[in-house]
């Protein structure tokens, strides 16, 4: 798939909307609507259940078609951010994983420093039910999370679109206490670092038993994506890389 | 209908969500639902166009229907309306009306205060599409608007709510410049000055030619709620219009 061509990607400022695995084309139509209502413009889907385009997403839009017109269509997530600099997760956060928990006020203003700064966003929204799994959450830089009522703190799929839209809208950039240190590495770079460092972490026989791989390649990516490494430094870590592997 | 007696009213300490003539029973559900997101738990609703209870609404509200099971039916918005201190209308300003017009960040704070000082907050939400009428909104002491895109800016009936409750649950009590300056009258204690007021000013001829009338009233009663004075002003103003009509 495209994606990893930033080229290509029309800048529109704002953080991309990226829903991963959408069920119902009336929630992505209302995810449009809640968009454009802010202001944002860039739709990105992965694999959603029904195909795309979709007749009831377009019917459920109304007047906020152009953002479903303009929509791309991604087979995983790793393609739909792979031009982003900044990622977050809009999801409870897996106890496994640890992760910086921003509000939708907090997360809207590092996302607005960010693009200050000429970074690209993306937002992550899961599925209606089953929200992100795990390895796309290992992915994001940080989990989004509305304050709600513990007893009944479920919101769905466009309102939380919703909610991060009207923060977005409000937000105003934050001085960054890193500024001068360099853009961070894009979602594409840190894939290829971790693409090299798990095919050397399996040579080395450090990724067993087989059962439990999955969950040491979340904690290794989650850990380097916490670090959200300028490309400098991802140079450096890929010189480590070389290193350890010439021994 | 009930309403004037405020001793009957459950203290909950939240606002009360007021929906003026609502349509769509899914929308009253889907409200309720984003009212409970954020802990409120009064629900107020004036004719709601397919009557009440509603099955549609208490399908849409899923686990929230104890709101519903709650919820209260009025004639009138003066009724829903009638104990409450601090009315706040979401819609856009009338033209005709001088009103203060606050964010929902503003609101919830405003309300938030309101609260604490002991008072009772009603925020009201017009129909679907038509939204609140002119004389609902002359009701109100301020009227609150979502910022959004200029050239997309319309928020659904439920988008609201949720919006308002998410401010409500963050927000804070800010100090009031008036505190010690007594509690305002309660909108009840405002109606039945502003009934007193229109007969004498229509005996008076003052309120005419008739088809003025309806938009006069409103700016008299749009320039009393801005003022929003105490019991002890009220009881004032009672005095004023005693004088004159002695006169």
């Amino acid at each position: 798939m495209a994606g990893t061509d930033s080229s290509r990607v029309p800048v529109t400022g704002g953080p991309a909307v990226v829903l991963v695995a959408p069920q119902m084309g009336e929630n992505i139509g209302a995810c449009a609507r809640a968009m454009l209502n802010f202001g944002l413009t860039e739709l990105r889907l992965v694999r959603p259940r029904d195909g795309w385009p979709n007749e009831q997403a377009r019917a459920m839009a109304s007047r906020a078609d152009s953002v479903l017109d303009e929509a791309r269509v991604f087979d995983s997530t790793a393609d739909a951010v792979a031009d982003r600099h900044l990622v977050l997760a809009t999801t409870a956060r897996p106890r496994e994983l640890v992760k910086a928990v921003l509000t939708p006020r907090q997360a809207a203003a590092l996302s607005r420093s960010a693009v200050a700064a000429g970074e690209r966003v993306a937002w992550l929204f899961g599925a209606e039910r089953a929200g992100l799994d795990n390895d796309d959450v290992a992915r994001a830089h940080a989990i989004v999370q509305v304050p709600a009522n513990p007893a009944f703190a479920s919101i769905n799929l466009a309102q939380a679109v919703l909610l991060m839209g009207y923060e977005w809208f409000q937000a105003v950039p934050e001085p960054r206490g890193n500024d001068g240190l360099g853009v961070p590495a894009t979602a594409a770079e840190m894939e290829s670092f971790h693409g090299r460092l798990e095919a050397a972490l399996d040579a080395a026989g450090f990724l067993k038993p087989p059962e439990k791989r999955p969950h040491m390649v979340r904690n290794i990516r989650s850990l380097f994506q916490r670090l959200r490494p300028t490309e400098q430094e991802l140079r450096t870590l890929h010189g480590i890389v070389s290193a350890l592997l010439r021994r």
